[in-house]
């Protein structure tokens, strides 16, 4: 693992210092609590950034999409940066500039190297869905070989990156604590709403407990 | 505005084609509703992608960071691209392949241009603050000096970009309607908790409406 490359704020820097390094159960655990990620790659000299899904297994991280995405064609042999930040509050502190937020993030570097073998793509893609909802892909329709052609699964090696955490309550400068002013964290998290059945659902079709129980 | 550019999910693409082009007040909606993005620049010829805070102000969009900080300096003067992402659900259809989420983001490109006037950079720092908290930066201890020069904002125009929604059930094969599968949505939505007063608040400092009325 490199070392933290590049923190945009201060206050998050502080705190990383004060915990050192992150180790990879770190990288691991925030990874594994946020699908959606953020994917960099290059086009023709320029810098892109494409949200999308992610999932783990092992060492390595997955994302996929439509074999025709002009994202994962350019990303695919390429190098890339993909990066998950989690939102956990805003930190109220008592001058403008130590103002913060407290987040897990990861941001890991390497090439992404697209799957290859249909049963491997195919493996790779029922955990990804079945990591979200244990036990569903065994009940769904069986994939179409042109449904799985289209699609495009590429993978990278977890072997370059880093965490970051920001957690607590502000760090004011030390005369600041005599003002009156009101400092402190806003708290916020995903929360998880009641599943809507769609429409065309069979009438008595019973709602599964991968989706009852689905927690982020 | 340039025509979306890659999109990593079939359905959202057919969605995106069914809902035509997106204009500016969809991509202000979306930026306005999730600070939380994502910039994408190129160091030594290798992407990067660093988490941090938007806000915007009309037709431009700002981040900041320390004066120091790898991936500012590295941005400065230089193309970026810049995406906010916000996942609204999980939809789950009656094959694997039609799995998709429910999601809000844009994506800009553009030039990072430094905020270079001191005045105007402190405004713009304000307007971060007061865009989320209305009312707080004229509470606060007043900046120092040194620490408006250890900050460094970047702004870019808003001109190149497009935004993406996918929205409602799954949209599944005609055929698999007839399944007796479960398939709809789970929402999920960001929920801002009960505010955490720091410690060394000040005994009846009382709490302001920007922290009791915060929503995102």
């Amino acid at each position: 693992m490199t070392e933290t490359l590049d923190v945009t704020d201060r206050t998050r820097l502080r705190r990383s210092r004060e915990r050192g390094h992150f180790d990879r159960d770190t990288i691991n655990t925030i990874l594994d609590a946020q699908p959606m990620c953020s994917v960099g790659y290059i086009i023709d000299g320029r810098p892109f950034v494409t949200p999308t899904l992610q999932w783990r297994e092992g060492n390595h991280v997955y994302w996929h999409g439509s074999s025709a995405s002009r994202a994962l064609r350019n990303s695919r042999d390429a190098e890339v940066s993909l990066s998950v930040a989690i939102l956990d509050g805003f930190v109220l502190a008592r001058s403008g500039m130590h103002h913060s937020v407290n987040s897990r993030s990861v941001t890991l570097f390497g090439t992404a190297v697209k799957v290859e073998n249909p049963d491997e793509k195919l493996a790779k893609l029922r955990r990804f869905v079945e990591g979200l909802f244990p036990g569903r892909y065994e009940r769904l329709r069986p994939d179409h070989a042109q449904d799985l052609k289209a699609t495009m699964v590429l993978g990278m090696e977890i072997s370059e990156g880093s965490a970051k955490i920001r957690e607590g309550g502000p760090i004011d400068e030390e005369p600041d604590y005599a003002l009156p002013i009101w400092a402190g964290v806003i708290p916020v998290h995903t929360q998880v709403g009641a599943p809507i059945a769609d429409s065309r659902n069979i009438e008595g079709v019973p709602i599964p407990e991968h989706v009852t129980a689905f927690r982020l």
